[in-house]
C-alpha cells in the first residue's frame, strides 16, 4: 500500500505545511485553471499550488515562485498506465518516459516479462533498478509466467522460488498478468506455490475468454485485474483495464464500460505499444481521446485514466488534486474551446513537482540510458550463423506437392487460424510459394546455442520477394523470420544475428533494406524514441515494397510465436497446435 | 494494504479452486437472492456459493453442504465501520461484536483511543489482543493523540516513539483521527513526528470547521478522511465518513453527499454509539436505513457501507461479492417488499464463510471477554474517597452573590457556550442553585492519585435534585459528576469509586438509584450487550426522576470534560477556554 507520503522528513513535512499556511512562497503555482475533483466530480476553478514533491493546495491562490497561467486549461491528475510492457516500445526505461512523460503519463505499472523471458531475474532486476532513476514512476509486477508454455525455449525460467526474491521491493506492486489459466484450473503446483507465494499482495489476471465455472475457479487464486475481459460483470470483481496497444485494440468496445459508478474501479493501459503509434496518436491521451470522441464526459475519463487505476492497484497517494497528494498533474487544453469531442493537447506535465522538459529528458536519457544494462558483457544473440540446411521442410513422401499445416494471420489480431495447403516440393524439400502467399516462418533458438529451430509454412503477409526478421518473438524472444525464399530467410536471420539483436528487412538477393539495432536484450534501443520511431517506418516502407500487405508485420510475426493464443504457432521446436497444447507435424501424415 | 489472500496455502487455494470448478460440494450456498454487483452497478439473481473463508460463486449455482434459500432476498456485502470506539459501546470487543455482527456489521476500525487515555500501551496491546479473538474483524488505527491537550491529567501520554511500536503490527492500519490540529498548525514537534513516524500509512483526520488554508496545511500532514467535514468539495481529497453515533447525529445531514460518482470514496460510521441505541435502532444497518428513507438508492448505500469504506482504507479483501473475495455477506429483506424506503431487516450475516449465530456469539464472550484484560490486577480508580471539602468553590469577595462562568450545554451537541450567572454566596463558598438549573460540575483525577479536582457549574441538565457521576469523561476519563446539591455529589462520585468504575444515579440522601459498573478501565461491561443496554435505560430513567431533561445526560456529561471542543468545558485541573485554549477562574473578577 502507497498512502499519501511525500517527503517523510519532519522537515519536509514542516515545509509544506508554511506553504500551505501562505507563510513561504510555494514552488510552482497553476493559476486559474478548472481543477478537477475526483472525489467529488466536476471541475471547478481555482489554482493548484505545490510545494516539494506535493501539492499543498488545489483551491485558494498563493504566491509561487513559478507562476503558470492556466485560464482556459484544464488541469487533472497524472495518467497512469496500469499494464505496460515497457520492451514493447522497443525503449529502454529512458527513453520510455521520453515517449510517454510529456503526454502526461506519469505513473506505469511495468511488467518487464519480455527481458525477463531473456535474461530472467537479472532483467527484473534491471527493470527496478532503472525504476529508480526515472522521474516517470515505475511500479512494477513481477513477470508470473516466464516461460509462458512447455512448448518453446526461453533464455530463463523463473519459479516460485525466483519470484519470491522480488516480493518485498518498495517498487514491486505483485505479480503480473497469471497467464496460466490451465495451471490455475489444472492446481498445477508451480503455478499455486506463484500464487500463493504473492497472497496478500496484487496478482493480475489475463483470462481472455474465461467463463462460467473456470473464471470463478480462476479469481479464487486472488485475482486482481485483467487487460483481457470485455464486460465488467463478467470480470466479477476483477478490475477492468481498457487497453490500446499497438496491436490489441479494445478501447472502442470497452470504453462505454466508463460511467459515474464504474469510473473508480477501471483503469487504462497500453500493454505494448510501439514508438511510431506513441509518436502519432499518443499513449494513455490517446485513450482518452477516444473516450471524449464517443462522448464520454472528461471528468470520468480523467478519473479512470488517474484515480481509477491507482486506487484500483492500492496507489493511494496519487490521482487527486488536493493538498497531501504527490503533485502529478497535466494542463491540457481543448483542441476546440468548448469541444471535448474534438480532443485535447497536453500542454505541462508536473511530475512529483517538477515541470517536465522535454529536452532534460532527453539529455538525461543520452547520459543514463547505457549505464545500466540487464547483463553486462553477454550477447543477446547466441546461436551459430545459418544457412539453407537450417530451414529445409522434408516432405514426407515422393510427390510433386505435400499437404501442409499453414498459419493464417489476420491484420490486428494475435488469433491466427490453422489452414491445409498443397505446396510445391522440391529434391524432397517443402518449398514456400510466395505466388499464392505461402511464405515460410521460422524460429530459431537464440540464448542457449542449442541450434534448434522450428520450421513452417504461414499465410496473410503477401511478401512477394525478401524476407522480415526480428529477435522478437513472444515470450520467448527467439529470432522469428517470415521468407518468401531461402535465400532471403538466411540472409535475414544472419542479419539479425549480426546485429546483435534487432529488426531487419532484406530483398532476395540478401541486402538489408531497413534494420534497427536492438543492443538491450533484443529488445530495446538506446536511441532516441524519434530515431526509434523513424526506423520502424522506414522498416514498415520496406517490408511494403517487398510486397507485404500488413500494417504491422513485425508485431504480427512477433505474436506468430506466442503459444498460448489461438489457433496454430510456432517455437523453436515446432508447430503447435494451441488448443492440443503440443506440437504437430507441418506435414500432413498420409 | 490487504489484498485478497483467504488461506494462503496452496491446499487452501486448491480446495477453493476444486469448490469453484464445481468438483467438490461448497460449505455453504446462498441461493437464489438477489446480488449486489458492487463493481457494475446493479442486483442480479443468483447464488453466492462459499468455500472456507472465500467466496467462490457469484452467479452460477452450485452444490452445497448448507444451502439456504434466499428467494426473495436481496445479499450485500458486509457492512464496515469506519471509524469507532468501541468503547464506547460500553462493552468489551467481544460484547461489542454480539451487539453488531447479527446486524449486519462484519468489519470496524477501531481507535481504541479510550482505554489508551486510561492504560496507555498497554490499552492498545489488549485492544489487538482482542481483535485476534473476535469474528468480527477489528482493524487498529492507533490513537494519535492521548491525551488530546495540556490541560487535563490522563491516565497516560502516548508520544511519538511510543505510537512507533504498533506500526508494523498486521491488524494497524495506521493512525487515528488526528485532533491536534493547532499542533500541526504550529509545527509542533510532537505532531509532527507523529504524522511522519506513520508516513505511508493511513493518518486519519478529524478537522470540525477547519477550512481554507489551514485545511490545507492540515491536509499537507497527509491526512486521509474525516468523520467531522460536512461536504465532499471542502473534504478536499479527505473519504468522508458519514456518521450516527448517540450524540453525534450528522447521517440525515450527509447523506445527501451519496451518489454514483462518490458512493467508492465515502464510508458510514458510528464513532461512538452505545449499546441502548444499538439495541433500538442498529449500527450501520440503521445508518443505510436511515439513506433509503431519503430515498437513495440501495445499491449505493450498500456500496458505500461496504465497498466505499473498504477500499477507502485500503482493505482490498473485502466489500465485493465475487470468487476470491472474503466471504463476509448480509441476507437482507426488505420491511414492504418492492419498497426500499420502509427499510429491511438483516435475516443472515455470514462473516468469514461462517453463518453468524447470536448464541455463539453469546457463549464465546461468556467464557473469553474476562479472559484478557488491559491491565491485570491494577485498580480504575486510584483516588482517595471524596468530601464536600473536594468541591468547595470560593467566592472571590464577602457578598451575598458571585458572577460566574457557566457552562450552557444543548441536546444532541458536544459543542457548550459560555455564560455569565450570579450565584449565591454561603460561608464565603459558591453553591449550586438548582432551581434555576445552575448546577455543579466537577471532574476528579482518578488514575495517579493525585487528588486534582475541578469544580465548575453547569447550566441545562436540569436536575433538580441529586447527582449523576461517571468514570467515562472525554478522553481523560476522570470521574465526572454533575449534582444539584454537595452531598449528592460526593456520595456519586464515592460511588463510581466503589464500583471501581462505572455510572451512577444518586438522589438527594445519597442513595444510589441506578448503577452500572464498568470493570474494564472504568470504560467497559463484560455483561451481555442486553443487559447493559437495560441499564443505561435503567439510567436514564433514574437520571428523569431527578428532574433531568436530557435524553442522553451522562454522554453529554462525558463530553464536557472534553477542551478541544468549543466553548467552555472542565477538566481536573479547571475551567478551560477552549478558544483561549487555557485555564479561566470560575468566579469573575470585580
Amino acid at each position: 500500500m502507497k498512502f499519501k507520503a511525500g517527503d517523510t522528513s519532519p522537515q519536509g513535512l514542516r515545509a509544506r505545511i508554511r506553504a500551505a499556511l501562505g507563510h513561504e512562497p510555494c514552488d510552482i503555482v497553476l493559476r486559474g485553471g478548472h481543477i478537477l475533483d475526483v472525489f467529488g466530480g466536476g471541475f471547478a476553478r481555482g489554482s493548484l499550488a505545490v510545494s516539494g514533491k506535493s501539492i499543498v493546495g488545489s483551491k485558494e491562490d498563493y504566491d509561487g515562485k513559478v507562476v503558470i497561467d492556466c485560464t482556459g486549461c484544464f488541469v487533472v491528475p497524472g495518467f497512469v498506465d496500469a499494464h505496460v510492457h515497457v520492451e514493447s516500445s522497443l525503449a529502454t526505461p529512458f527513453r520510455f518516459q521520453q515517449a510517454v512523460l510529456p503526454r502526461g503519463t506519469t505513473t506505469a505499472l511495468w511488467d518487464p516479462h519480455e527481458i525477463a523471458n531473456v535474461h530472467g531475474a537479472a532483467g527484473i532486476r534491471w527493470a527496478l533498478a532503472c525504476a529508480d532513476m526515472t522521474a516517470l514512476d515505475l511500479f512494477i509486477l513481477v513477470p508470473s509466467c516466464v516461460p509462458a508454455t512447455h512448448l518453446e525455449t526461453s533464455g530463463a525460467r523463473l519459479d516460485a522460488q525466483a519470484l519470491a526474491e522480488f516480493r518485498e521491493h518498495p517498487r514491486v506492486l505483485g505479480l503480473a498478468e497469471f497467464m496460466n489459466v490451465p495451471g490455475v484450473l489444472d492446481q498445477d503446483d508451480d503455478a499455486l506455490a506463484k500464487l500463493t507465494g504473492y497472497a496478500g499482495f496484487i496478482r493480475d489476471g489475463h483470462a481472455p475468454q474465461v467463463t462460467g465455472k473456470a473464471l470463478n475457479a480462476y479469481l479464487c487464486a486472488g485475482i486482481h485485474g485483467c487487460h483481457e475481459s470485455t464486460e465488467i460483470a463478467e470480470a466479477k470483481g476483477m478490475h477492468v483495464l481498457i487497453r490500446e496497444g499497438s496491436c490489441a485494440k479494445d478501447a472502442r468496445t470497452l470504453l462505454p464500460l466508463v460511467d459515474a459508478f464504474t469510473s473508480s474501479v477501471l483503469g487504462l493501459c497500453s500493454d505494448d505499444r510501439n514508438p511510431a503509434d506513441i509518436r502519432a496518436e499518443g499513449h494513455i491521451d490517446h485513450i482518452i481521446e477516444l473516450g471524449l470522441a464517443q462522448g464520454l464526459a472528461p471528468e470520468l475519463l480523467f478519473r479512470v485514466a488517474a484515480f481509477g487505476a491507482a486506487r484500483s492497484y492500492g496507489l493511494f497517494d496519487r490521482g487527486v488534486l488536493a493538498p497531501g497528494y504527490l503533485a502529478d498533474a497535466v494542463v491540457v487544453q481543448q483542441k476546440v474551446t468548448g469541444d471535448w469531442r474534438a480532443g485535447f493537447t497536453v500542454r505541462d506535465v508536473l511530475k512529483a513537482g517538477k515541470l517536465v522538459n522535454a529536452d532534460e529528458l532527453a539529455r538525461f536519457a543520452d547520459s543514463h540510458s547505457r549505464s545500466v544494462v540487464p547483463v553486462a558483457g553477454r550477447q543477446n544473440i547466441n546461436m551459430a550463423p545459418v544457412d539453407a540446411s537450417n530451414f529445409a521442410v522434408r516432405a514426407g513422401a515422393v510427390a510433386p506437392n505435400a499437404l501442409c499445416r499453414v498459419i493464417r494471420v489476420h491484420e490486428g489480431k494475435l488469433l491466427s487460424d490453422e489452414e491445409r495447403h498443397l505446396l510445391p516440393v522440391r529434391e524432397g524439400m517443402v518449398q514456400a510459394d510466395p505466388g499464392r502467399d505461402m511464405l515460410k516462418i521460422a524460429v530459431c533458438e537464440r540464448h542457449h546455442g542449442t541450434g534448434n529451430v522450428g520450421v513452417g509454412f504461414v499465410a496473410g503477409f503477401g511478401l512477394a520477394r525478401g524476407a522480415l526478421a526480428a529477435s522478437i518473438g513472444h515470450d520467448c524472444h527467439n529470432v522469428t523470420c517470415v521468407a518468401a525464399d531461402d535465400r532471403a530467410l538466411v540472409a535475414a536471420v544472419n542479419a539479425v544475428r549480426e546485429l546483435d539483436g534487432g529488426i531487419v528487412a532484406v530483398d532476395e538477393h540478401g541486402a538489408v533494406l531497413a534494420s534497427l539495432a536492438l543492443p538491450v536484450g533484443g529488445l530495446m534501443s538506446h536511441d532516441d524514441p524519434s530515431v526509434t520511431a523513424d526506423a520502424i517506418d522506414e522498416l514498415k516502407r520496406a517490408s511494403r515494397l517487398l510486397g507485404c500487405v500488413l500494417e504491422e508485420p513485425y508485431l504480427l510475426m512477433s505474436f506468430m510465436a506466442l503459444p498460448v493464443i489461438p489457433a496454430l504457432k510456432i517455437t523453436d521446436r515446432g508447430l503447435v497446435d494451441v488448443a492440443a497444447f503440443d506440437f504437430v507435424p507441418v506435414v500432413c501424415e498420409g
